[in-house]
């Protein structure tokens, strides 16, 4: 149907291998231009060999440096570190480019949605702001902890309202990308402590679930606390979540609440959406990320909530929650989100 | 000095085996019966084998039942499961036998003390109300994710005041015992269950922090909020612990309460009580199970407090605490609890 | 086109679990029974949730006992534990079933052969021999390690002749069962031991190898010493592997000898049957568990041989070898099986 | 008594740290100078933070850089990697230094010693020739995975003689430093590859063992044959040997002349020589890296031989043997040959 050239920035990472599989059958994306740092010249499949197996179309694809001159694309994903994204995505705007990146290099800029699909679709609005400054635009998706928490506060926000968030992470090592955690350091270990995460779990919460009314977004005004830690586990990050809610709670309610969640993707029916955003077990020891991080639809793209129950007040909400890091933390959701934009007509 | 005999039910657990080198070298209590349920008449060494390598001095003790009348000792340390607590322990107490118990079976009668020796000692009294109806007596010490818990929020009870806990766990898969957690449950992932951990978390942190009027205890009366969680680590539960105070917290002034804390072991200068019963790291991604969990003057006996901060708010206090669970969670606590019992004129 | 029915022994094990995404969408297969020993009764997802989520076409079937009256089927799986393997498989033939078991429990009886279809196909007509006896017949697979060994050096005696094989294995937890081995006991660690299991690559190989002389196999006369260890891998056993050979190895053909093999599943083109049986990987550090071992066009099915280098004499041969234990190694080496059973007119 | 002054090249590695325990109360040696490339001015224990919590004597020392001018010894070890090696111990040798030396950069030189002091204490008569050239010399150490190897080889080459060696090698990770292999490329995993790793164990196995004439070293003649694997363990390299006798052997008696094997350090009863430098386990699944790495009387240094067991044929002789890869494979090797050297004068 469409025809939509894309390229991707950071295509080597422990992200970038991600793209890949989604893309190869996308109904709408063609992959035309893989970029990297230290493989300019090689390969793809050589270049990204430690990391995946990758399928015979794209491994004897070059890659190239991530310099807009060599970009042949109508669309540039960008799964670059935030300190290299920081001018490269800047450079890329400028020649006209739009982009979806998962950097956090530009995401708390006012006028840069920081974009869940199914949570604030209303936030691309932002893209007219950016368009009278410049051709090419940007839109950033989350960091891959705030992706899980903040697609399960949604439903419990809009239904009973939210005064207090305390959440605890179980992050998965591929968060840390490629060579990342040595293995000595993470062994039989847990490291509690990764840098600036928690700062980011806090803030893009409440940019994402703010408020926009026209021309800014206004946050979200309820505390986030945070803290964070690496677990040895390969893919999923793992969230215990503490929920103040400003309406009494009820388990079975809140239950349905999650299970009947659906958001704008769902209802455009993007090829990438799955059709359960929230999947709730009722399992007594569930999600757990080796066996549930691809439950769903759409391998990945489905979070897992899990062991709902009530705290000693009514107005306690706790739950587990899971997602694919690699996948709804970061690709999928830059897949979603450009969906998104073609569906709304902003890719024209 | 002293030389109190003592015997050890439920010896060749997971636990039970840490008793050992402990009680090897002490001072005043030396070994005398080792009871076991699937390993009696084999000797020591033999049954706990796929645990530990035990020292020669007890490795050909045989292995007897655990049944009072096969025991010669002043005092009985349980390490039992629950379930068989319930009985065996009832026995021994109306046999006469002073027991110090880790097992969750009679924690919370409201005539048993449930000891963390840092942190309650007056709770002992309780001793003389039981002896009213018998000449036996049981004293036990916490579930092995309550004690780091407790230790760590005693001085911040004292010198803030506590209007509410929320903590998550990252437990080692030795509280589960042996052979416990099956390896295909728990490699490469976490299991955000441990039946009933919860619950004893929440209450038995109350309970030890509650008040002794001179005939029973008044528990704590503010929230504590678990969620509890098995990962791949072999020995050291870390706890992400978040705190509402009543007076507003500064950092630097609440690791100086972490640091300088001492209780009634200290001051007794107990054999088994380390220097600092909390030792507060200035690392930042610290503490680590791995390379933590033995810090002290008494290995295991010390719980590591890190990554202490602030919230939102001025009344949040945030931080990790680390506490091996085999040692200060279990074996450790209870050793120190028999010496206390001792130097307070409890076993005469 | 066929429509087999088909019963699977030993339903809700580990490798049970492994029959399930094979069969569900197979040409000729339908599964008709699951039958279990600790879940008679339960639905089947509910039986086996802690293996795996299992598809919603056999979430609810209901768990019977392994006894052939409850069996409505035209052929049976066996995935038994070898000592239930013993009498319960008897009692099936004795009804008149046959059978695919990969149990050890009849592997070496000189009656039964034992199967894998790449490379003794012609020990199918061994069940000549028990047909006479009875009605039902029974065809076995081997033991997990024994097919990835065997299958890699079925080219290599074609082509070289072999007078010696020294392997020692890097085996996965899930060829223990479950619950199998206890986290304590393999988390960061080896276990150099695994009962029966030297034997078993050693005495299998050779009967395997061996010669179909009209009525009995000849065993293949070559001394096959193996050293076998559990490592915390979750699917593949890897092995490293000496070989002697009769004639002078060259690396670069013996690299082709690997490539080119076909079996007789190949040349049928059976439905289970990988393209390549074995993948050779010149990647210098592969094959890896986690990366390789679902390699090929049927997810599991194919061997990966990698490292392929001589010794210090010109005789001697050396590479790793890579076989998903429970896919090749045991559900797929037995699906395959049946499925020339039906090719060569065994089940009508 | 003695009062050696030692420095340690390298001392900021993951080999490095493991020196100073035995050194910290070494009765000969005093560690004077500390050198490491990327932490030159820190203080030592900010600098190893991230591998070890180091004593409280060696914390505040200030590392320096790898310069013979900065270092104030009587003796230097060196735990570099092996490119630096190559030019600066050149540069210590010159400036009159006595080298111990795990590098590999010159272990293969003819004029060097390849030490493992129960082994082959004759050979530090290359030192002699080493002397005519500078006033410094060197003496290197093995492989780590060489090592256990040749240490449980040379009773069975005393005693029965060898004509053909196999070994398939368990290395865990900080064989390979820090940061050393990434989490993401082992956790789950094993890596049948370890640069240049299976041609050292070959090569060094052959110079340890072989028999110095006068003025050099005739290798010892029968092939070795190695295959190595990395796997997710922290300490401790298992290693599964195949060895062909000359004799005919006896799984009894050889499991005697293991135990009963004692070398010159023994005799001469070396401050960091354990008493039995083979121990021998009968336990059916041992040994095992977690559970034995630091088995006898000085921790690490003894290696640990299990499953002693015959082959098919009367002249092989099969087993398992772990040794602690940073202490009897590096430091503790390296320390024991400088007593050695001491004991034997030539530190003079």
């Amino acid at each position: 149907m469409k025809n939509i050239k894309v390229g991707i920035l950071g295509a080597t990472g422990m992200v970038g291998v991600e793209y890949i599989d989604f893309l190869i059958n996308h109904p709408w994306f063609k992959i035309s231009t893989l970029a990297g740092k230290k493989s300019v010249g090689k390969k793809y499949g050589e270049a990204v060999k430690s990391l995946k197996n990758v399928p015979r179309e794209v491994e004897d694809i070059e890659v190239v440096e991530p310099d807009p001159k060599k970009f042949d694309a109508d669309l540039v994903f960008s799964s670059l570190p935030s300190e290299a994204a920081k001018d490269i995505e800047v450079r890329f705007i400028e020649h006209g480019f739009p982009i979806v990146s998962e950097a956090s290099a530009h995401r708390m800029n006012p006028d840069v949605p920081l974009m869940i699909p199914e949570v604030n679709p209303e936030h691309l609005e932002l893209i007219r702001i950016q368009k009278k400054k410049s051709k090419g635009f940007i839109v950033t998706t989350p960091n891959c902890t705030a992706v899980g928490l903040v697609l399960s506060l949604k439903p419990i926000l809009d239904y009973y309202g939210i005064s207090k968030v305390v959440v605890a992470t179980y992050q998965a090592i591929t968060g840390a990308g490629f060579p990342g955690v040595p293995s000595y350091s993470i062994l039989g270990n847990v490291i509690p402590y990764i840098k600036k995460e928690e700062e980011k779990v806090s803030e893009e919460t409440k940019k994402i679930l703010g408020r926009f009314n026209g021309d800014s977004i206004k946050y979200a005004g309820f505390p986030v606390e945070a803290s964070c830690a690496r677990v040895p586990t390969i893919d999923g990050h793992l969230e215990a979540v503490y929920v103040e809610t400003e309406k009494e709670v009820k388990v079975d309610e809140a239950i349905e609440v999650f299970r009947s969640f659906r958001g704008e993707p769902q209802k455009l029916n993007l090829p990438t959406a799955p059709k359960e955003p929230i999947i709730v077990t009722d399992l007594e020891d569930r999600p757990q990320p080796r066996l549930d991080v691809n439950t769903g639809t759409v391998p990945g793209m489905s979070i897992v909530v899990g062991r709902i129950r009530k705290g000693e007040s009514n107005n306690v909400l706790k739950y587990f929650v899971l997602s694919h890091n690699r996948i709804r933390g970061a690709a999928g959701t830059a897949i979603l989100t450009a969906e998104l934009l073609l569906a709304k007509g902003y890719l024209e």
